[in-house]
């Protein structure tokens, strides 16, 4: 029996607002349509419910650009009260060229605007923030599916990033619950015998992307179900995937 | 019924040597195991197999190092041999620090090494290059499917690469077959009737770090079938996912 891994779509799920159980509203939407949560899965989740779930959305309107955001603004053609929010969930600029702004945010993600967004949201002039915590919201999923679905299942919540040297965006994980979001091959051999030296996979990283097939962008499917893969349990978050000072030469 | 994708595991390939039919092997393999290929299937076959069954492999012992490549060697202790093989591979150093060496590959690819590699391989002393021109590897492939098989399906030849920022390394496409590696959603609404201005997904990759999840890192499965996905046809290959110098702000 060969391996293989299933990965389906949770659809029919409604409009999410702030204070919604999306962890419930998942559970739900996935039996509606016969393909309860089982142990063993894993629950992808998107950054954008979850962030409109908690609240972290904001009305540009309700924003003062300070003098900075208001040159980069102008300079680059933006609204100073988006580069302002942007400024606010960073704590680093990484690059600031071509009109795009490469940021750290307060977690330690790498990406552009420090994940705020603007698509995907009912009415103009409001953007979406990341989770503060996201490995948080992770869990709280999880432990909601525990409760109401009664299986044992890890959760990724997801973002979607551009990457240096390639074209397009990839799905990544920001929020991870229940598994190692790195799996760690060093010190095991190949098919050869051969040490295999420097292969840690990440992963969480693989099952975002593999979710990101079954969802159709435009129509909104935020959640998606990944059956059939082995991952190895853990509670670090997604703190792993974050790639230290020490070793990146790319800061 | 929900969107829903399988990927599957093709197990029971033997050890490639220079010269085999590896997409006859394949679809041999598929069938024995019950999993014949489809009509809409996208074949993700691992960039090794592909080097090994073109010859792409090489002995140390006949490489013979520059005194810049023996200089770099020293520096890093690393064996000077391997940084000539590495530097020939490589049409431009991208970074060369804390004992990395991040290059541009002919193709255009930037990852580590010239993505030169030494685990896998029978015997010690020998190393893998990629494949000289992989769109073409993964269009024989395909056009060796549709004869043995009768089935048109897109074939993606990966590779695992690093990144910076992210620890953990993924499956990314190098080669590309039949589909489109990049799919683009610009000029599309989002469900509130949005423009979703810079959407464009590589989905090859996504396809290649959802293949990676089937298989066993340490026993050899360097095959995978991804069902369920529609794709768009396409004839560009990879070199989409090359983001090119006059939009890339981390040369």
């Amino acid at each position: 029996m060969p391996d293989q891994l299933s990965i389906t779509a949770i659809e029919g799920l409604p409009e999410i607002a702030a204070g919604d159980d999306l962890g419930q509203m998942i559970v739900h939407a996935a039996a509606s349509q016969g393909t309860s949560l089982k142990n063993g899965d894993v629950l992808v989740v998107a950054q954008k419910v979850v962030s409109k779930a908690e609240g972290r959305v904001l009305k540009l309107e309700d924003v003062e650009p300070s003098p900075f955001a208001r040159q980069i603004g102008l300079l680059n053609d933006r609204d100073p009260r988006l580069i302002e929010t942007i400024l606010k969930e960073s704590r680093r600029i990484v690059r600031m060229d071509k009109g795009v702004l490469i940021t750290e945010t307060h977690h330690g993600f790498v990406c552009a605007n420090s994940g705020v967004d603007a698509s995907n949201l009912p009415g103009d002039g409001t953007v979406c923030l990341l989770p503060e915590h996201p490995d948080e919201s992770a869990q709280r999923i999880r432990a909601r599916v525990r409760e109401l679905a009664a299986a044992e299942v890890a959760v990724i919540v997801t973002d979607t990033f551009g990457r240096p040297w390639r074209e397009g965006t990839t799905e990544v994980a920001i929020g991870v619950a229940g598994m190692s979001a790195l799996q760690d091959y060093r010190g095991t051999t190949d098919a050869h015998g051969h040490l295999l030296r420097v292969t840690v996979i990440a992963i969480a990283d693989e099952l975002a992307s593999a979710a990101d097939l079954a969802r159709k962008k435009t129509s909104g499917v935020p959640a998606v179900i990944v059956r059939g893969f082995q991952y190895e349990t853990g509670d670090e978050g997604a703190g792993p995937l974050i790639r230290g000072p020490g070793t990146d030469i790319f800061r």
